[in-house]
């Protein structure tokens, strides 16, 4: 495969992290999930727990939204040392993530999990932008199988980071999570499988373009 | 292949077509496009160019959706004779598309583009669901070379026929035109090439599930 980032979001409970592991395994290259949390967490001084939860998941309030302007000044990603001090926190750590994930695709082909790297990476031609989603109740399923999620309050649990992680995409980069558009390849986990989800990535990133 | 039902949904532009009849080409099966188009004006008495144009761009009115109680009457895809009669003529249009589409699938293994396909057999199982979009550019650039449409004006084409098949499927489903989780698997053709995207779309229609 020639040199390729390949960007995975993925609804909650749709194996995404899974799949993307799997294709890293299988190029031989890094792979960023929880490890981009342990960076932003060493470089921002803060725990790994608050970069996750405050990183992904925060919903911003629509008077934070109308007092700031909104998502405009984050949309570009770009940011000062400067600006970052008069930040609230999940848009502190958005800087620090959106900086760490522009130097890992400098410095060669990786898989980048969540954290709006779809939009961060947007400009490259070297990255390659997968969104991975399922049925709810087969989403619901594999987090009581995986995170020993009570089995009652699993639907509920998967809408709800859903909900938080469309909010996070939305006040980042003013598009719509999940719209096929934002990304180059769309698998619905549970009609395909996850094997064939991680076949079907390492057959086309990389792969080069051409009709 | 084992029996499947394969719809293409695609932004204008995007090679949908093309793919949908090259897919039904390798699989010996049939192709449904301006064919359905012709069947709906043969039974309905209209003339295929109406049935076209109000059956998959027309774009209700606002009015129309509060006197009508909006799309509520037709999510459901059930139409009786007597309501039929009752209808504005797109959706009476769309009631013979949506009673066409279930006959197809019925019948056996065929392709079928646009005109909600996607949201009418939402509930069989053999069908696989497919959406087809890429860069403004490439399929502006497609419309000139294939329709002839002037160069100048092609990205507004392509612009507004995208508005109102998006306007179109929102008022017939309540869903968002293009939103990954419709379909089972999406695909950028200017990244992918339309070679790449039948290839994709015969390995995994009708290929089964598992994980």
């Amino acid at each position: 495969m020639k040199r390729c980032v390949i960007t995975i979001s993925r609804q909650c409970g749709s194996g995404g992290h899974t799949i993307g592991k799997t294709v890293a395994e299988h190029l031989g290259i890094p792979f960023y999930d929880k490890k981009l949390v342990q960076i932003v967490a060493e470089r921002s001084g803060l725990s790994p727990e608050t970069v996750e939860k405050q990183g992904e998941y925060h919903t911003p309030s629509l008077l934070y939204n109308i007092a700031t302007g909104g998502y405009s000044a984050y949309a570009s990603h770009q940011y000062s040392a400067e600006n970052r001090q008069a930040m609230r926190l999940p848009d502190q750590i958005n800087a620090y993530q959106t900086e760490l994930i522009k130097e890992l695709a400098e410095k060669g082909s990786c898989v980048i999990v969540g954290r709006c790297a779809d939009s961060v990476l947007r400009d490259r031609e070297d990255c390659f932008h997968v969104f991975i989603f399922g049925a709810l109740q087969d989403r619901a399923e594999r987090v009581v199988a995986e995170h020993g999620i009570d089995a009652k309050a699993a639907e509920g649990h998967v809408r709800e980071r859903d909900k938080k992680r469309a909010a996070y995409y939305k006040h980042i980069t003013d598009k719509v999570w999940g719209m096929s558009s934002n990304y180059d390849l769309c698998l619905n986990s549970s009609r395909l499988g996850i094997d064939r989800c991680v076949e079907l990535i390492l057959a086309t990133a990389g792969a080069g373009t051409g009709s």
